[in-house]
């Protein structure tokens, strides 16, 4: 990596999260690349480097939101332990990623009736890889005995949505920790599939 | 009601079914009054007679998209039965109004940050409605020893959660009918409070 990629890889990742901040706060259409380059105290050629297209910005926002929770999933699948072990870890891990990028999570949830057609293949791809993946692990619970489900995809949905859903309650200074939220979410994601509840 | 009330009222609800479909498929900012009246076949002073602001069709959807879950929970809870019953209703029930008025749901969760304080009252007066009103049932339940649940605030919200997100993933020519789906998140929503699953 050159200095020059170094140096754009920083301003990107700068870009992403001020906008996603703007988008959360104003909406995707209220957002104006003005705004953004603003907020990052920089002269709109500087933005325009990077991003061309205010567009961009939301599908990288998006696919960044998606990998969070794909790679939440594949880290708890590789822990070495059960699968009832693995689908905890993982709700935690999911619960974690939604909670420390609320912002990104509910701009990807919002707005995703922006994203143009060349996009949506990549980010239905990626939806495709957390569904598919994450019934593979009930699935595999299944198999081992650990878990009683008997519509496997639902389920999935189901566990998605409700941690998922933190985005829209979770306040920094509510009731409860991002931790203890996440060990609740782990233990409601195992009471779903059936897992004898608090065993591990 | 004299008849240009009830006229009113018919026109009232014609407005909102379109408006909630113009602003689910172009979101809120992309649909203006013009494309609201036009597809009601309408003139603007028609539909201005009814709405003068956008907004308030906004907050009209929203607030219609709450007292949904607040009657699917009511009812549910007026049920003469066991606090399992009641809940396996609600679920049902809930399911069904989110199912029923995806475009509705969608437009509420994703609109509304346009909503402005003097109607975020009454929406959270809505909201704070349904999240007490469920937890009453759930501890409701514990102390007829029918659940078992740590923490019942985060329980509700895994529970609102998981069901309201069925309107991101809802496909009416999907694998699942309205009715099965109600029944898989009802069997979800029990063991979430660790009632004895399939149990009534």
């Amino acid at each position: 990596m050159t200095i020059s990629d170094e140096i754009k890889t920083v301003r990107k990742e700068l870009i992403l999260e001020h906008a996603e901040r703007l988008f959360y706060e104003r909406g995707y259409r209220g957002t104006s690349m003005d705004a953004v380059a603003e907020a990052l105290s920089v002269t709109k050629p500087v933005l325009y480097a990077v991003y061309d297209r205010k567009l961009d910005i939301l599908i990288d926002i998006s696919l960044r939101a998606l990998n969070r929770s794909i790679d939440a999933l594949r880290l708890a699948r590789r822990i070495d332990g059960t699968r009832t072990h693995q689908l905890r870890d993982f709700a935690r891990r999911f619960t974690d990623a939604v909670i420390r990028h609320q912002a990104g999570s509910a701009v990807f949830f919002r707005e995703e009736s922006f994203i143009p057609p060349e996009a949506t293949r990549e980010i239905n791809h990626l939806k495709g890889c957390f569904d598919t993946e994450l019934a593979e692990l009930i699935e595999a619970g299944m198999a081992a005995g650990e878990f009683r489900v008997d519509d496997v995809r639902s389920a999935s949905l189901a566990i998605g949505g409700m941690i998922s859903w933190i985005y829209i309650w979770y306040r920094p200074d509510g009731r409860l920790s991002p931790e203890a939220i996440g060990d609740l979410m782990a233990t409601y994601t195992l009471r779903l599939v059936g897992a004898p509840a608090g065993s591990s």
